[in-house]
């Protein structure tokens, strides 16, 4: 399979009530095969996979992959609390032909660094589509640079998407791994050009969902040397970005996703 | 309906490969109905809730409402994400007639501390049953005091269970709450003698499960002013509670049940 | 030397402008010998030690020394960030009088939980007068259960102060030291009933020196066995208690004396 | 006065015994007069300024002034506990001439938000040289990004060295700056090339000091547009950056600067 590289969008989850609005979810997938970004992430944190149950979750997948051109790729989001319910999404993400699987650290409970490497050698072990890591510290505990650098030794696990916005973790990884293919992606709308300069191949993110030609724009000025123009396009990000931290997490991208669409992206509302 | 007070178990779960052992639960629940212990907790963090489906938490509730003798009191927990499953747990709960839920603050995400007011008000309004509190700040965000007295002045919240062991938090909830009705618990098995006199009126605890007699029996000597003998007991428990921590959570606490039971109480394994 | 035991003052610290006020400060020991408690603290946290140069503190524990009458004891912090500090603190302290140091872990830097093992082990052997540690995790980082129990085998650490309000901690170290004389203590008045009853021998606190008596009197009342009493003492700290954590620490503390004393007791200021 | 930028050391403190070895440090900075860093800074976190007192620092302080090249800059950390000591050292920076002061929020006690604005005010209004802001989360409380903005309006504040490593918070003070002639520098030596091209304008680091024309080539490699050759150099200090890690801070850059300059620096030993 081909690396996992480039911008990536992360699709949000707009609601009706206290279901999931499919039609505008659909919608937002066919938007987005006419952009150049390269792929979409299902189920994400800024999806609000905790909403979601396991066959919402499931359900949504299955629409983006049955919605998508062909030449966009999809991942997976395996966002959950135990090893059971990952290896369900990412035995179901093969049945849809999803091309990787996104997974966090499990959450609630405290793992120690060990235990922690053995839940991503299980998933790794089980899942039949390949593993990228998920770092995000902000809301589950943090994979230590030792415990990625084994992990991604692993055949099954081609890369690591990092939220920290921490760029020494993120060099690190990408020196560490330099002379391998696995893929260290940035999950931080805030960070893209220096993530890239410093050497990340792709990012999943939000903005690369809410402005998929503008984010493919600042790649393709990074790849021809063009870093004025990068640091333009970063820079008018920026009060956008400062305005969706303002919000809790995610409402905010949510917000500027409806502001930039021009459609509404609820959020779930329980009667 | 009767306060919540007295020592309550909560309920272990084993398992056999990777599906709950029905059967070696319903077990567990018939021994305790001979014991001194007022009643039950479902579903708790040492239930390992995080590793069960919805589904196969309601089934456990139900098993457990099933094969309770009429004198134990039922408490639900419904820890989840989010409103949706934490209401659906509530009124499941109503339907096998427990006597209250359990509720700890939604995890994954951070909230502010009004968003997680707002989301126990939600609860208190549409559950069925009455609402205790759950603070564990281990495992996911704290409540504040001030969000914990304006909740706990709700009608339908009855009570907090807290986890922290931090006994200045509990004695403020006791001392605010002094000429309410609402239940102060403790979470805590390495507390129980300072935390009842401190004036906490009952405990949920892995040890209410385990030694159910002699946490009533300490119960029963702090009540009679026998500090000398409720002493004695809690400092039995403390060795055995050091071992307990010396496992990650809740491995310890279901280790030291199939020790003092004699009978298995095997980790979920997926294969 | 007598085991350390019973209720202490930790003394406050009045400023005139940015120096301290040395008559304010001699008055309060005076005040306190006419009073119930067994001794006072200098230089800890409520004492604002932080504010304050070595030669301040030293200046300071040498003016309690002088000025506290015969049966008080005297308990000389030594919080500082790094052990020449510290050890030129002990030494002072011996030549003063002292009965003992405390002394909290080194801040600022992070270290490991043997690096800060070793910090104590280096303490306890230099310092000419006993040791006890300080347990602060609000502050500097928190003392490991198993590093705690191997420095109380120290023949010159002779207890701990725990302000941490974990009753848990308390618990472990009261049961695990049944058997020698180290003191257990506590440093927080929102638990002293609890504390007191679950195994400390003692208590450092603000209360101590705000209101002597009334601390003294709870520590009566648990003795004889009167635990309502005790009770109703430590019901009536607790909404005064509340009102000195609404301050940020210490002012409330400091307010509150400045009320119950009717004497000024001033911030420090630097024009 | 010119602008802090470009590459800056941060000067190590050697130690004979439980002295600071005057005659190894002021041969550090004659070295480093040779080489292609812009300046200096005494006293920071690197430095081990926790280790020494006031009057050691400014001791430290008045060496560099002396022996310092009239050419490089000279920047005095003032690192304390409260505002009268960050002053003094303030006043002593001046008479020495030295260019700006680095000043980290005050450490041990917690303080809101408005609390450490109003520190950094106070130290903006009183010191006589000009103030740069120490964000420094791993040792000390962090600087929220709307106190930051707020505090970089004051004209006796000239810049920000960020040591988080956490290039979102970065990328929004380079944003939010861009009009204006304050210096945003890092304090990481692992994320030089990104946070350069991301639009830092220099840096305050140890391997400034360990290797200050290897850290300057990588400067110039980044103006000339060179990025592959940045990259170079950077991906050459990760390894030994790794190796820096995996002692307790500062000590394994002393190791490296021992092993890189063939010389010793000694840590402090207390007798």
């Amino acid at each position: 399979m081909k690396r996992i590289e480039g911008p990536y969008g992360v699709l949000m989850t707009p609601f009706d009530g206290d279901s999931v609005d499919i039609r505008a979810f659909a919608e937002q997938v066919r938007k987005l095969n006419n952009t150049a970004i390269r792929g979409y992430v299902t189920n994400g944190s800024t999806s609000e996979f905790i909403q979601l149950s396991l066959e919402e979750q499931m359900n949504l997948s299955r629409i983006a992959a049955m919605e998508k051109s062909p030449d966009k790729k999809l991942v997976v989001s395996a966002c959950t609390g135990n090893l059971a319910d990952t290896i369900r999404i990412c035995e179901h993400a093969e049945i849809i032909g999803a091309d990787a699987v996104l997974v966090c650290p499990p959450y609630y409970f405290k793992y120690t660094a060990k235990e922690r490497e053995e839940y991503f050698m299980d998933v790794a072990d089980l899942s039949p589509v390949p593993v990228i890591l998920y770092n995000i510290p902000f809301f589950t505990q943090e994979l230590e640079l030792d415990v990625i650098f084994r992990l991604l030794e692993h055949k099954n696990i081609i890369g690591i998407k990092d939220s920290s916005a921490n760029m020494k973790r993120l060099e690190h990884m990408i020196e560490k791994t330099k002379d391998s293919d696995v893929s260290i992606l940035t999950g931080t709308d805030d960070i893209l050009l220096p993530a890239l300069v410093g050497g990340c191949v792709g990012s999943f993110t939000a903005f690369g969902a809410i402005f998929p030609n503008e984010v493919a724009a600042l790649y393709k000025a990074v790849e021809e040397g063009d870093l004025k123009k990068a640091k333009e396009i970063q820079f008018k990000f920026m009060p956008l970005l400062r305005i969706a931290d303002s919000f809790s997490f995610p409402r905010g991208y949510k917000y500027i996703m409806s502001q930039a669409w021009g459609i509404e992206f609820n959020d779930k509302e329980i009667k």
